[in-house]
């Protein structure tokens, strides 16, 4: 196995213990669409409840659940329609359609951001770049818009779309929810959902779904009163910075430096902010992705989205890729409420005293499927032969195993008492009675179970079980009825394996 | 209020205090669309999580998680773009479309569901039926696909579509699964999801959503194995039945008949669906919908998907609809398998012996918002001109209030550290210290908290605090450090209110 890289040993595991696989296999599949399996689709449960507990329950940010599909004006007003679009070149031997910067940037090995359609297109005629698949000459170029596109009701002259991002339903909703808010500010709404992104040839994939899950949320603050009093929290934390400032100035080296500092000398605008970067790092740290395996790195201003007047990406070094998005963490400005207000005619201001204004946002947003592939990533471990999947106990899809030692004497019945017992008690368990123990043992490695309960003969005289530990392979025995309340403490990171026994 | 309807009164409270609304308000919205706000997202995964404990949990489903965009492929194979159609009619004059159907019973109380297109035009003509929106006359009929259409990547050439059903993943996906279930039958997959049905004129508020979560699972056994071990658990409990065999002779009236009754007279086609039937009412009365307020109608062969050979609607009796589907147990045979293994090329029978078959499905099917909406029409109460939403404690969306007595000495700082406790043991809370406290109470009463605890002078001194049942309105004191262990047993169902003192 060691000829492959951790992504292909990754996906090998995903597909045979079901995490994920690529969607509509039976039919050739699609690329850009992932399954998640039993095993894959808890842990993302459990990432994005570790995200709840981490912003929308310790902000109380109001968390909503709003469609996919969406009517065309919302898009229209909020820039997507004009702006959400990717430089597209077809072939004109084959047809194939390509992401033409992509293609341009892979050939020559330069960067090619900074080139608008025109100056794209005679870069690609100069350098004579290549249809990737046949060979063939790339044609015009033109533009794509990332959309998927759809009508809702039978009407043809609609123009509806799925939404590619969640955000614009936070700010739609802006007065039902500053009405919830007891009209405070600040304020934050939150939303994990669903998301699509008519990708032109994605070709990275959990990294570059067409669909995939967004966790953001839109803090709505006073523009004339940007300081966050939280700041104290994390202003000593060290943020390994790529600024936009020196990057123009040719320094590409992360510079670390702490949240206060980035604040000092203006590479970060807001408080709010640095603030929720400081506690991003934590957060991505929590999911097992070690703190020097991350960075921020800032947008330049062509690369940023439409909406934003800076955005820092929060990146993970993933093996295959480098560098890879997590994470936006922009300000928004008053940038969507704005244009909702002058395309719908509401008024989204907020009356304080005497001013009327249009609240400023800061948002970060988090790919749900891009931090699950990232935990995987550092929780891949091999050790004598064997993988063992080292995910953080506070989202590990099963957290207890329960092994009757042999499929006799009633070892069984016992084991799956056990079992019912702490699925009762609100644990993720499962009971398995086929195989030797050893396998056993490594099929829960595998998809990272941290706790195994064996229970042998001496459970039918005292009641007392093993528990064993994934990651060191140790050993403690404890009694069933004290299971729950140990166990309880130990997935709350109250206590560790040591003290189960 | 009490001119409105239960309906009415729901929807009034839904957009107050953030259950829910209807999308794109500021856009003039577009019918078939809710947003479900910070109680009501929280109520809905309340709902889906009790089910995941009443089926995935305890029959060990293989619960996956697979997009909502589809390669038009699938649903070519599965039948819906041939099959999954409604009738439509235009309006000569207004141009506005309706489902024919509904329309032609609305204006002439008769049921039309047994005619044909040709019929129903036909019918229409000579009764007269006309655009209830105008009054116009009705143009020529048609049929409309009810699913969603895109196309996914750059090609205009494509036809893809949103699954009207997450169903289709489970089949399509068969063969992983059988693997990851040791290729054993039977066998469950389960999916919670977003769907897509783009209603020709939806107009039932959350009962007639385009966009909504379906909870499902398939169901697979051996064709000739057909009986359920489990089936004693539930034998004599009674189900309220409507079979298509009573109906075709005349009787319309629900027969209560065991389980058990209901398989032996041929009423349901295998012991499975019986099973479930009898776990789904269980189900169903958990979320707080009284028993003599269910039924389970069997669908006539013309009310039939094109896919089952029998279903039973699980329905529940709404004050302004009447009887509404919340459920349909569904025997879909080899229907689903069948056509992917032929379309597809895949083998997708199984060995077994020296036998070589496609499995059979049993396929409970559950509509999330509808729950939702009548687990709130259940709740919802009226006492002294207040309102209190009694849900059932296991599907709270908000579990515990903590309220300081006053906002003075020490009582809020007090508070909120009662709060963060319960917050970071786990359970879903808020603290509030606006208004006076018999406004707090009311405000909790109305999202359906079914504990409120107050912090007062006495607190400060022995560390105790007040304990109101949403109900009853009783009260009882008991000590700070004991509130997790008796709350957390007390939405476990294992005590009563009055133990926690």
């Amino acid at each position: 196995m060691s000829s492959l890289d951790k992504y292909e040993k990754i996906v090998r595991l995903a597909k045979r213990v079901g995490i994920f696989w690529p969607s509509y296999e039976i039919y050739g599949g699609v690329s850009g669409f992932l399954d998640f399996g039993p095993i894959g689709s808890q842990l993302k449960r459990k990432i994005e409840n570790r995200w709840r507990e981490f912003f929308v329950k310790r902000f109380g940010l109001l968390e909503i659940d709003t469609p996919v599909a969406s009517i065309g004006k919302v898009f229209e007003a909020s820039g997507h329609l004009e702006h959400f679009t990717d430089k597209m070149a077809s072939c004109e031997r084959c047809g194939r359609k390509w992401r033409a910067d992509h293609v341009a940037a892979e050939q020559t090995g330069e960067c090619v951001d900074e080139l608008g359609l025109a100056e794209l297109e005679e870069f690609i005629r100069r350098r004579d770049v290549r249809c990737p698949e046949c060979g063939g000459e790339l044609g015009q170029l033109g533009l794509f818009n990332l959309m998927f596109e759809t009508k809702i009701g039978p009407y043809a002259e609609r123009r509806d779309f799925f939404r590619p991002e969640t955000a614009q339903a936070m700010f739609t909703n802006f007065r039902r929810l500053y009405e919830l808010a007891r009209k405070k500010l600040p304020f934050g709404a939150a939303q994990i959902g669903r998301c699509l992104r008519n990708e032109i040839s994605p070709r990275q994939g959990p990294i570059r779904l067409r669909e995939f899950t967004i966790m953001e949320f839109e803090f709505f603050l006073d523009p004339e009163e940007l300081s966050c009093p939280y700041l104290p929290e994390v202003e000593d934390d060290t943020l390994p910075l790529l600024p936009a400032a020196e990057k123009s100035k040719g320094r590409h080296e992360v510079i670390d430096v702490s949240v206060r500092e980035a604040l000092d000398k203006g590479y970060i605008m807001t408080e709010w902010q640095g603030f929720f970067m400081g506690i991003s790092k934590r957060f991505v740290e929590g999911l097992g992705i070690p703190v020097e395996k991350q960075r921020f790195d800032e947008k330049m201003p062509w690369e940023r989205a439409h909406y934003a007047a800076q955005t820092y990406d929060h990146e993970v070094w993933c093996e295959r890729w480098g560098w890879i998005e997590m994470a936006g963490i922009s300000y928004r400005t008053d940038y969507d409420l704005k244009h909702h207000m002058e395309v719908s005619g509401t008024d989204l201001r907020v009356t304080k005293g005497n001013r009327r204004f249009i609240p400023h946002v800061v948002e970060p947003s988090y790919g749900a499927d891009r931090l699950l592939y990232a935990a995987l990533e550092y929780a891949y471990t091999e050790r004598d032969g064997r993988i063992i999947l080292k995910l953080p106990r506070e989202i590990a899809p099963v957290q207890v195993a329960v092994f009757p030692l042999v499929a006799k004497d009633g070892l069984p019945e016992k084991a799956i008492e056990v079992y019912e017992m702490l699925r009762d008690e609100g644990f993720d368990a499962y009971c398995d009675e086929s195989g030797s123990i050893g396998k056993r043992y490594a099929r829960a490695d595998e998809i990272g179970v941290p706790i195994a309960i064996t229970v042998d003969y001496q459970t039918l005289a005292d009641d007392s079980v093993t528990l064993r530990d994934r990651d060191s392979w140790k050993q403690v025995r404890n009694k069933i009825p004290a299971l729950p309340a140990v166990l309880r403490d130990f997935f709350a990171g109250k206590v560790n394996f040591d003290s189960l026994g």
